[in-house]
C-alpha cells in the first residue's frame, strides 16, 4: 500500500523483460560447471517459465560453450537466444558461428578498468565498441552492448559510449554494477540520467556485493529500464548476480507489472539448479528457500492459523511452494492444539501442559522438534506407550575389497530372540538389510529415507545419521542417532524410528 | 561515485546503532534452536563485533530464554542487553524478572493483525500500548515500541500511535516491515513522514521475503532511521531478517557512516552462527560466502592479478575474508600462468596448451578443478609422472556391537607389499589408521581433513568422500572417490591424494 504513495514520481514501464543469465554470468560462479546436456535441461525449463532472452554462454571461452549455444538453438525455443561477447573479432565471430540470433557485447569503461585491465584509452574503447557494434549489425543479429564497470565510469564518457552505439545500430544497452558498488538511490538517478540521453531500451545487470542486486534492479525499473538481468538462485560471480525468483516476484507482486512467467515454476527451477550446480540455497532464501513459507514462533503460527496473509506476503503456491508448521521451542498452545488435532489425539488440559512443557524443553536444548517426537511424546504422556518393543542384542558387519558387505543382527523383538545374515552394496545397506528382514516377519514397516548430515573434520568426528520410517498405514517416524562408527549410527537411528512407530499403532 | 551525486538530497544521521536481533528474531528461524550455552558464545562475539545493542530472546517463551537472559546480563557486555515482550504485564514481567536494562515491546497495528490476530480495536490497541510504555519506565529501563505489521498500517493511526508512545516516555519507536511488503522507495516515503511527526530515534526491522530487507534498511537509513534491526547470516522468521554483516558493510563502505563495528570479525562471526545454527550459507552469500572473494573467468583473473579493485568493491581482509583464484573451464591463460608459477612448474608453450585444454575439457565435463588436479596434469604434460605409487591390494574390515572395530590393509607400496591391521572408533577411523600406519614409513603424509557430503536417498546412495592429505614440506593434496560402500569410498579417496602427493614430492 505504501508503494502507491510512490508510483506518481516512479517511471515505470509498461512491462520488464527478464534476460535470464543462468548460463553465463551464473555458471561464472566459482567452482560451478555445467556440462552441455545439463544446460539444455535448464534452458528448456527457464522457457517453459517464460523469460524473454536466455543467455547460454560465452562460446569464445571452449568448445562446450560453442557446442551448448549451437544446441540451445537447435532446441527451437519461444525465449531468445544470446550469446556473450567481447568487442573482439575472434569473440564475435565464435558467438556468429553458432548462429545464435542475439549478441551481447561488451567492454570496460571505467578508469580502474581502462588503466589497469585494458590499457586503452577512452576513444580507442569507443571506437572498438562501435566497430564491434557494425559488425553484428551487418550479419543481422540483434545486438545488446554493455559498459563493463559502468557504475563506476565517469558519465559524460558513459553517456558517449552509450549515444555512440545506439547510433552505431545498438538495439538495447546494458548498465551492469559489475563490483556492485550502487545503493538504490543512486541506480536510479543514473538510470534516469542515462534515460534522457539514449532513445533504444536500457537493460540493467546487477552485482549482489552488499546484498542489493534486486533492490538496484527494481531501482532502474522505477527509472524506466525496461530488461533486467537475473539468474536463478542470484548464481554468479562473486556474490552472484540479482536473483530471478526475487526480481520477478517484487515486479508482479509489488509493481502489479504484468510479467508472462510461470512463477509457481520458480521453487521446481530453483532445486533444479542447486542440484546441478551444487549450490544449495539457505533456508532463509527469499521466495524459493525451505523457511520461505515456514512458521514455528507461537505468535506467528497463531497468526497464520487465523489468517495467512497476516505472516505471509504472497501465498505459498504462486510459487509453486508449500506452507509449514513447524514445531519447537517458539512454539505456542496454538500451534500444538492445531497439530494434536490433526493427528486426532485428546487430552486434559494438564497431560496438554506437561505435552506442552516437554516440547519447550526440547528446544531449549536445541533439539529439533519433528511431527514423530510430538506424537511419541503425546502418546507417552497418556501412557498408552508401550516400551521399546524391538531392541539391539548382537550385531556384526564387515566389509573390505572384494568382500561381498555381510551384516549380522541378533534383534530382541517382542521379547523373542531372532538373528539375521544379510549382504548389501556397504555395511550400511547390508545392516538395514538385516533388521528389516526380521522386522517385517511381524510388521510392514520399511525405510524412506535415509539421510547422513555431512562430515567435516577428521575420521573420528561424528556422524549424524537421520531415517525416516513408515508403514502401510501412513505412520512415519524419525530416528536419529549421532555415533563416532557411522555403521553403528546407521543402526540405532533405524531402531529408534521402528520403535516409535510401533509405539503408536 | 554515484551515490556523491544523491548523498545531498538524503538526511543521513551521523552515525547510525546496529540493534542486533540473531538471538531473538534470528534464533525464530524455523528448525533453528540455540542452547543457553551458544547463545552466551554468541552474545559474546556480538559484543566483541561492537554492536550497540544485543536482543537476547523472548523471555516469556521458555524458562531457557528467561536463563540465557540472565546469563548474558551477568557478562557485563559493553552492549546493551534488551528482552522482547508483548504488551502484556506477564510478558513485561518476565524480561523485567532477568534485569535487563531494555524492553522491546510490541502489538500488532495493521487491519489483518487487529482484526484476524487480535480481535481488538484500533483504541485498544493503542491503549494497550500506552500502558505497556508507561508500565516499563516506572520501572525505570529503556523501552523500544514496534508496531508490529507497521508496513501495512494505515498511516494516520501509525503515526498516532507512535506519537503516543512517545509521549507515554518510550525511547525508540521501531517500524518493522513485518511480512517484507516494503521497496526501497515506499521505505523512503513512510521513514521520512515519520520522522516528522516523532521526536524520538526511529529504529527500522526489515524481513527478506523479497530479498529487499538490506535495500530497506538503507533506505530507512536515507531518510534519517537512526537504528537498523539486523541478524548475522540474516537469519529470522521465513526469508529471515536484514543480513548485519551486508547493512554494516554498505552503511560504511558506501555511505561512509562511522559505525564502530570491529568488520574483521563478521567471517569468522558468520561461520560460528553457522555451525550453531546448522544454517549453513550459500557460496554466493553477499559479504561472507565461501564464494564473496572467489574468482574463476578467464577475464575476471586477469583483471584482479593486474588489480584487486576492477573486481572486487572492498578488499577481502576488511572482513576477514581470502581472495581465491578459482580454476575452471572459464579460466583464462592468465590465470593459468599465475598458478602453475606459483608451483615453480616451467613448461613450453606447446605444453602449456595441452594443459590449458586438459582444464577447460574437465570444466566442459561438469568437473571442478582443484590446484591438485593442476598439478598432476601439470607433470604428466610434463612427463614427470610417477606411476601409482601406492596400490591397494586388499581390504577387510569389521564392526558391531560390542566389537571394536578393526581394519586390514594390504597394500603396494613401491612394488613391495605390506600389510597393516589398525583399530579406531569406527570403521573409517581404522582403515585410514590402517593405511596410515603402512604409508608413514616412508613419508610424512597426515590426514588434514575428511569430508562426507551429505547423503540424502536410500542406504545404497552413493556417498561421496573428500579427503586432504598433506606433508611436512606443504605439499598438499585433494582425494575424491564415489561409491556406495562409505568405508571403501573414503579408502580410495585417501589413496587417491596420497599418490598425488607422491607424484609432485
Amino acid at each position: 500500500m505504501y508503494i502507491e504513495k510512490v508510483k506518481k514520481n516512479m517511471n515505470l514501464p509498461e512491462t520488464v523483460r527478464i534476460f535470464d543469465t543462468t548460463l553465463r554470468d551464473g555458471e561464472q560462479t566459482p567452482g560451478v560447471a555445467i556440462t552441455v546436456d545439463e544446460k539444455i535441461g535448464i534452458a528448456k525449463k527457464l522457457d517453459q517459465l517464460g523469460v524473454d532472452v536466455i543467455e547460454v554462454g560465452f562460446p569464445a571461452a571452449s568448445e562446450g560453450e560453442k557446442e551448448a549455444a549451437k544446441a540451445i538453438l537447435d532446441l527451437g525455443l519461444n525465449a531468445k537466444v544470446c550469446g556473450l561477447a567481447r568487442v573482439l573479432k575472434n569473440d564475435l565471430d565464435a558467438v556468429l558461428d553458432s548462429d545464435v540470433d542475439y549478441i551481447h557485447t561488451f567492454i570496460g569503461t571505467s578508469p580502474l578498468h581502462r588503466e589497469y585491465k585494458l590499457k586503452m584509452s577512452q576513444e580507442q574503447i569507443l571506437d572498438k565498441a562501435v566497430e564491434a557494434v557494425e559488425y553484428v549489425k551487418d550479419h543481422g543479429v540483434l545486438v545488446e552492448f554493455s559498459a563493463e564497470d559502468a557504475t563506476r565510469t565517469e558519465f559524460p564518457f558513459l553517456s558517449e559510449i552509450y549515444q555512440s552505439v545506439e547510433d552505431a545500430g545498438a538495439d538495447y544497452i546494458n548498465v551492469p554494477d559489475t563490483v556492485g558498488v550502487m545503493v538504490p538511490s543512486a541506480m536510479h538517478w543514473l538510470i534516469s540520467k542515462l534515460n534522457k540521453d539514449i532513445n533504444i531500451p536500457i537493460s540493467v545487470h546487477c552485482h549482489d556485493d552488499f546484498g542489493l542486486a534486486v533492490a538496484n534492479s527494481l531501482s532502474s525499473v522505477e527509472a524506466g529500464a525496461q530488461q533486467v538481468h537475473a539468474t536463478i538462485n542470484g548464481l554468479g560471480e562473486r556474490a552472484g548476480n540479482a536473483s530471478l525468483e526475487e526480481v520477478v516476484m517484487a515486479l508482479i507482486t509489488r509493481y502489479d507489472l504484468p510479467l508472462d512467467i510461470r512463477t509457481s515454476q520458480l521453487v521446481n527451477l530453483s532445486d533444479f539448479v542447486s542440484r546441478i550446480t551444487g549450490v544449495r540455497m539457505p533456508p532463509n532464501k527469499a521466495i524459493v528457500g525451505e523457511n520461505a513459507f515456514a512458521h514455528e514462533a507461537g505468535i506467528h503460527v497463531h497468526g497464520v492459523l487465523e489468517k495467512a496473509e497476516t505472516y505471509e506476503p504472497i501465498t505459498p503456491e504462486m510459487v509453486g511452494h508449500t506452507r509449514r508448521i513447524v514445531l519447537g521451542k517458539h512454539t505456542g498452545a496454538n500451534a500444538l492444539r492445531s497439530k494434536l488435532d490433526e493427528y486426532g489425539i485428546e487430552m486434559s488440559e494438564k497431560q496438554f501442559c506437561t505435552v506442552y512443557d516437554q516440547i519447550k524443553d526440547l528446544g531449549d536444548k536445541g533439539k529439533k522438534v519433528t511431527d514423530a517426537d510430538l506424537k511419541a511424546i503425546a502418546v507417552t504422556v497418556l501412557g498408552r506407550a508401550k516400551k521399546e518393543t524391538v531392541k539391539l542384542e548382537g550385531f556384526a558387519v564387515m566389509t573390505g575389497e572384494n568382500v561381498m558387505p555381510t551384516a549380522t543382527v541378533k534383534l530382541r523383538i517382542h521379547e523373542e530372540l531372532k538373528t539375521a545374515s544379510k549382504t548389501g552394496v556397504g555395511p550400511v545397506d547390508a545392516a538395514i538389510n538385516a533388521i528389516h528382514s526380521l522386522v517385517s516377519e511381524t510388521t510392514d514397516i520399511e525405510l524412506k529415507e535415509y539421510n547422513i548430515e555431512a562430515i567435516t573434520g577428521g575420521t573420528n568426528a561424528l556422524a549424524e545419521v537421520f531415517v525416516v520410517m513408515g508403514d502401510m498405514e501412513g505412520n512415519h517416524a524419525t530416528g536419529r542417532s549421532t555415533r563416532e562408527d557411522i555403521v553403528m549410527a546407521s543402526v540405532e537411528a533405524v531402531l529408534d524410528s521402528i520403535n516409535k512407530i510401533l509405539m503408536v499403532k
